[in-house]
């Protein structure tokens, strides 16, 4: 029997009350909301919108922000390749405990790199990993810029910055895309109508 | 403006549904019940019994299980000195995120250095963490040895086993010991009993 051989002497303890109580306490069903896209295209807008419409039916939701994330789990990692690997994959292991609590879990986080967010898919059941994509053009999440991101990237104070020098890869299969085609100029809460029918039509806000 | 100086860039997002909206919501107040004690002093027992006692009051909890974590977010993690201290930092983080959700996060793992729980107790609004020392003597938790875990230590096939050849630090100032004195005897169900007790004492049952 390993001693330190990472998950060594380890037993799966299994709980007596399960997902399934727990969902049906909060009648809905945990799932992951991953919104994915360049810094600026509204992913943490739309993920305000979509907790407090969700909030409204009496829904539970839980924001898993990328940046917020990064002043406490993840407060030990750079920005440098292997740790922003790692960044995304302890969110995707957060979201599944989340999902496990019958939570639904927002999650708002750039993840650029397709294999990345594809393992955290994988982490969850299938079908309760809810790949939504912020479609937006650089151009024009570059003229908003509301951290001033994109004008230090573009003065090559901030090196490595997705969508300049480091590239975004958008999803091929995800199971949304925003805004919705033929409607750019969609609200945060049209937004959020769009996602919260997908959940309605999916079965997840019932138990 | 720092580039990878690790939280440098990053802005902190408030949402609109806070913390109280979602205790509203639930009819509770998030909480930890941080369980601390020797291997087979019985933390994953009460974890369970507590769990299934407040589910039976409607009452929503997530156990963080040591050894389970240890399969998914921590599996990076190897059991020297180091990695045990980020194993419990990363167990607090997500401990706070789920208080912060509002569900009352039980969380049963060894825990055995004070500086570390400690540490934890201190991510969390004050009197949000409830630290409950399972006081059994090792001779007793050697006797059970539910996982044969002792017996290995003892024939030094484990290195660094708490209470053989690494020390345990019971807490100085827990809000709870168990079983509660001269109750040495008390079954998981009575033992949830007075955690729960607590929580209704404290307010943490109602929103």
């Amino acid at each position: 029997m390993a001693t330190n051989g990472k998950a060594g002497n380890i037993v799966w303890h299994k709980s007596s009350v399960d997902k399934v109580h727990r969902q049906e306490l909060l009648q809905q069903k945990g799932c992951v909301i991953w919104i994915t896209g360049l810094s600026g295209s509204g992913k943490s807008t739309l993920a305000c919108a979509l907790c407090h419409a969700l909030y409204s039916k009496g829904k539970l939701t839980y924001i898993l922000d990328g940046d917020n994330v990064r002043h406490g789990l993840n407060r030990d990692l750079t920005f440098k390749a292997e740790d922003r690997a790692e960044n995304i994959r302890r969110i995707g292991e957060v979201a599944k405990l989340f999902v496990d609590a019958g939570v639904i879990c927002i999650v708002s986080v750039i993840s650029p790199y397709r294999r990345d967010r594809d393992a955290c898919r994988a982490l969850v059941p299938d079908g309760d990993f809810i790949e939504v994509f912020m479609d937006v053009p650089i151009e024009i999440c570059e003229a908003r810029d509301p951290k001033g991101l994109y004008k230090l990237a573009r003065a090559g104070k901030i090196k490595g910055f997705t969508g300049i020098d480091d590239p975004y890869e958008p999803p091929l299969n995800c199971e949304l895309a925003l805004p919705p085609k033929g409607n750019s100029c969609a609200s945060p809460c049209e937004m959020a109508e769009t996602v919260i029918s997908y959940l309605e039509e999916k079965g997840y806000l019932h138990a």
